[in-house]
């Protein structure tokens, strides 16, 4: 992992390297790095283990869609794109990640990221840091499911 | 809506509740944060209603495409990511937006986003904010399409 | 080519016009503008010639990857979304773009942009500049490929 936080505290730039986690990647540099809060502006590189999950349609819930089992793929990728947010959920780190990959047959693959995806050659993330506001996680009730609320500081 | 802007004046974080307009959201939050030029830098979430267009072969245009007529979609779906511009179009607030989702069926769609696009549980989007320059959406005779041009502040 | 750098050095907004080439543009308003390191955080608008290449399987490669030969398109098509990392390679200006794309026929294409891609009718873009730290491409042994490296300045 290497990173560096600029100069006027805006951004984190961040590199994941072979093997490493990638959504533990983005909390452990953001826990070295004092960022609690902010937004993944961008997310390149490749993936050699993918865990992610995409809606179906689901009409109990309000919303209509949940989510599906959890779809784990031991091909290797390519990350396309990748957008989200990081904040706090109960008090501890928590990162939603939506990423865009190419498959090795150049079939499309997207959703919502899982715990447990390995990069595969490198990642390059950027974060755009806020310090003026706090995501924080909270369980809706009418939505059954938590969901990231963005609060102004006072 | 819930959203916050940095103390540096550097981004615009948003948060976009269930039944809120994804355009109108984002215009109703720029113009109460005073936020007139900027870059989308992400948009996560879900729709519960899509309002899009993509572009189709048209040879008498010089550009040799053109937008389709508008596609609306009631079924639910994940945003995967989104990017654009806030600029202004004839003195008024303008957003150019282009997203990629993924439906139930795990079927992609992405184009060029149209009024009308209603959230289903949440929408994370931010926003770079542009103050030394303009973003500013002129009819292009060439092209005949109006596009958006970015201008230096004198 | 039209693009401005924000008062507080964080963003450099870009506008490329048509005909203008991809890549080209985005190093020379950097070169222009002073960027020497940063992260494409939205890139939209549509090609008229479309350069790039994906990944396919390479088990003879640690990652079990290697990039196909350069697929290059002549039909014009929109730029759904773009992220990359701006920074050098043996000392000169180097551009790591992935971006995906969707064609008149509503087909999706996506991957890592290689050199001579071409504006149709526009192209925004935003790249957060990074001056604290560095984005340098070097040449990996183990993985055989030039990967960017993130190093925070002393």
């Amino acid at each position: 992992m290497e990173f560096f936080v600029e100069r006027n505290d805006s951004f984190l730039f961040l590199r994941l390297s072979p093997g490493e986690d990638l959504i533990e990647g983005i909390k452990g540099a953001c826990a070295e790095a004092g960022v609690e809060y902010g937004t993944i502006t961008s997310c390149i590189g490749s993936l050699k283990k993918t865990s992610y999950t995409f809606v179906k349609a689901n009409p109990e819930n309000v919303t209509g869609i949940a989510y599906r089992d959890t779809i784990v793929s031991i091909e290797p990728n390519e990350v396309i794109s990748g957008q989200g947010t990081v904040g706090k959920f109960d008090g501890k780190a928590d990162v939603h990640l939506h990423a865009l990959m190419c498959d090795v047959n150049g079939q499309l693959l997207a959703g919502h990221m899982m715990p447990g995806c390995l990069v595969c050659a490198t990642m390059e993330i950027s974060i755009a840091i806020a310090r003026s506001g706090r995501m924080v996680r909270e369980f809706d009730d009418v939505l059954r499911f938590p969901l990231f609320h963005f609060k102004k500081n006072n």
